[in-house]
């Protein structure tokens, strides 16, 4: 691939084809803020290893990452303390579950959340940055953030947090679970307030596709050029993203896109192609899996077209 | 990556660098003629774009290709049916469930299999080839396995197949379960009957990394030139395998190596580098999730020291 | 309760009332010989201790004993087998899955049945009367049969019986699942063959009220006096009836009509009083939890009218 | 049965011979305070019809009455609710899952709990009575179990309500899971402090057989006469008892006793033989179930001597 080749109104193009796509989908309601988005909004961004951008569409949308900041936390959480006591907390198979199902949770022993990137996966990942305390937990997980994107004005949403924070039953549901089989240890809610704070930093695609360029140039920062993590942190990162990255999504996307990614259900998706440039779509219309509808249409376009497939 | 620097005497190296771990594993007994695998075997081979193959451990070992062939069987329905009557019949996302699980069946509504590569997806897949007759079914899949392998001789171990098809009960009550709920028709013994013959058709790492090969180059057959596939087909069957293809325990091997693969319980496993290679390797003592354990700590060493991560 | 309340009458107008309802179920389908039933049809006996009938409504109709049957085989294997051989190979707790859920047997270990009667637990039970051989294992739940109903003549229909056999995927499914996990040996076929064809066994409800006489009458027999089953195994039988008699709707049924029962899907129900009465109704049309809708109704009433609720 | 045979010599005959079987189970520990409880302390206590008790062992124990006050305040709630009211929001049928068991209600829809007897049926009920608001929901039920006891004095154990309410994630991940659902509206932890307050209720074996006399007299209190409640609502309740009332032990308890009852984890039992007699039984040595063993057993062999069984 050639990212000369991928100019602005191939982009264009292929956002004004997808866009109608959004009114089959739904903005996500469970988080009360999240449903003030507009559906039709959608934007693109890609940038390759010399930090060159190329972007189309609403791109000063401005959005929450959701659960595209349980890359962040697992790269901070992995960078801390290792790989193994990671994956000796939390499983790294993909599950055909919901994002926040706790069925598996009781079913399978021992009581460990399938991988990093469902919900439970990422609260046990949280409890772990808790150690240096709550406060600490946060900034850890902001600053990998404004790192990985170049942004070092990134903040969160107060009102977005807020709202979680209010309405997020479910995920204090799946933490106390994990606190009662004892997988977890501390405050839960001081667990999900930094759960519910790293959900909650604002973004555009400018700032995701950058993040996704530090993981497809294994951890040097395309814009800044700083090395963020090791490269081997980003091979795991961009692994757990094929496999599970969309949730039970991951093997259509996998089959459409081929490309390692992560949804959130802001509408936000970051896709990194290994050596060659990080990507990101918005489009706040979601499927029933709680992936963007046009933001995967428009992936699997760009991949189709520019031969981006890794699979 | 460049093939040449893949020299015999490496992959020697690592054949006795990992072949110890065979240890912690167990070769297959519900089958019990699989029970008779010598669980200290090894071998792999690679095979390039032109045909050029290196090779190194057991290669002379025979084997059956048990699960590998369900990517063939799905090669042959995806064929002649197409890719939408296939995915409304069996879908595409990987799955935390054991390969022989029936539980998600019951639980889901539409009664669907999770996805080709278990056991559950293979016998909806069989079910569709039914259509032309039980006889013809099974020799369009060996037909198709002979074309990828490149090898006109392949052919079943009765033995392994007399073995399995006395003792395939858990896949008797996967398919009962499938036709109590309509998801196949027809008659369950003859759809098992091409199931079990399948699985014992009898190859060498050489027949496989020529069948990988096949699946990387997207089509073509590495070793004869015939173009076997479309690239379309070849694309969704390496992104099945990466996120499906070593079952529960495929997320954890996109983390170890990176690359699109398939298991069989005989030991084998193919992996297929696109543009790149086709590999396979084969060691019959398995671990807890039924893949080769000597052969996935075999692959994660090619992938790491070669270069081949797609991930 | 003073038997010679209970009036003739009395019971021609409960059916008159309850039969209505009726068109609020459905005929069971997945038999195909069962859903030639007439919906509309009712019937109600009960005996004393003495062998005296009173009946009303559609007394001659003839069905098959379908589940009700789990209670004669388990009563054969605890006479032959004793309490302990019984329920080390099956449980005796209710369970809220559906009669034919295959899902707990793998959920939990060991896998073995949640009851006898549900249709896994039935199966197991139909495999240890196989030990004597198909044929005999058969002619001991007749047998069992016609002395609990005090009717020499009780045979089954082979229609019904012909019909099951063929469509019957669903109990192939689960004997085989239960075979995979050896909690049964032998041949599948024939154990099925065995539990079809006791289901199979065509009744009237005089029959049966006698049959629930013979179990509230700790094994006496009220019709013919004969002892045919000691007290003790008639109490497991009955508080069996009481937690699982009626599948996942027996919490309910024992809220609403209090009353030890088994139900099968050709409608029939059993209700015992413990040294009172025997009880049977049957009404096609069942409701969602495969009993019948207008027997319960019936049930309800006499047992509010005439104080029979034991609980 | 004549309650004059009934004596206390054979009641401490009975406690002495299965006080070693308080040996093979194991004293609560999840709630630390409970796990400060005797294990070798076994009480019986008995009251007829005209309020007469017999009692037997160590018939001072103080213990709290868990998961029996799910019967005192599911009281209230039909009470003032009525039974539609209640039923259409939690069911009335038994289950194999534990009682603590958050799996079925993900998996189900309606997202309701089974029954009332197991917590996350407990918990819905006492979301409907805290629309009182927090104090006069718990008042209510206090009420009730000072009636249903004739014991004006009957108070909460502060210690074990703190430690409950302290330790009691597994409720806690249960109520949120409700609340995410919405089946349950309001605070969870207002809800939560009813539940753990109701369980720290602290009885001996001579308050609760007068409870269980209550419900055995049709809500007759034996002791001082009043009319507690009415006949309809102790016949729900003691079919419940029945079929639900001690967890997924249910079904091998109504085969082994044969008497609706209601256990709890402080070692309580209360068994109600409907117009005879209300029995009380504590020995905090638990089974698997969560049931008091050696008060098992004190119920069997009251039950078998006494022919108290109406199963």
């Amino acid at each position: 691939m050639n990212f000369r080749a991928f100019r602005e109104e191939d982009l264009a193009a292929l956002v004004d084809e997808v866009r109608p796509l959004a009114s089959e989908g739904k903005v996500a309601t469970y988080i009360p803020e999240l449903a003030r988005g507009n559906p039709e909004s959608l934007a693109v961004a890609a940038v390759d290893g010399k930090g060159s951008e190329v972007a189309a569409g609403d791109r000063d949308l401005r959005f929450t990452m959701q659960s595209i900041s349980k890359v962040v936390s697992l790269a901070v959480a992995l960078s801390e303390f290792g790989e193994k006591a990671v994956f000796g907390r939390v499983g790294m198979d993909p599950t055909a579950d919901p994002f926040n199902s706790v069925m598996r949770l009781e079913m399978v022993r021992p009581h460990r959340p399938q991988n990093p990137l469902i919900n439970a996966g990422a609260i046990v990942v949280d409890s772990m940055l808790l150690a240096r305390g709550p406060e600490e937990a946060f900034h850890s997980i902001r600053e990998m953030a404004r790192r990985m994107t170049g942004n070092p004005q990134l903040r969160e949403n107060e009102a977005v947090y807020l709202s979680e924070k209010r309405t997020g039953d479910r995920n204090r549901s799946l933490a106390y679970f994990l606190k009662s089989v004892k997988t977890i240890r501390g405050d839960v809610e001081e667990i999900l307030d930094v759960y519910f704070r790293q959900c909650s930093l604002e973004v555009t695609v400018s700032d995701l596709a950058v993040l996704a360029g530090t993981l497809a140039f294994d951890g040097k920062n395309p814009l800044t050029g700083e090395t963020v993590l090791p490269g081997k942190i980003c091979r795991i990162l961009r692994a757990l993203m094929a496999t599970c990255g969309l949730y039970d999504g991951s093997g259509e996307f996998a089959v459409r896109v081929g490309i390692p990614a992560k949804s959130g259900v802001g509408g936000g998706i970051v896709a990194s192609v290994p050596g060659v440039m990080g990507i990101s779509v918005c489009g706040p219309a979601l499927d029933h899996q709680g992936n963007s509808i046009a933001g995967i249409a428009l992936l699997e376009r760009l991949s189709d077209r520019f031969g981006l497939r890794v699979l």
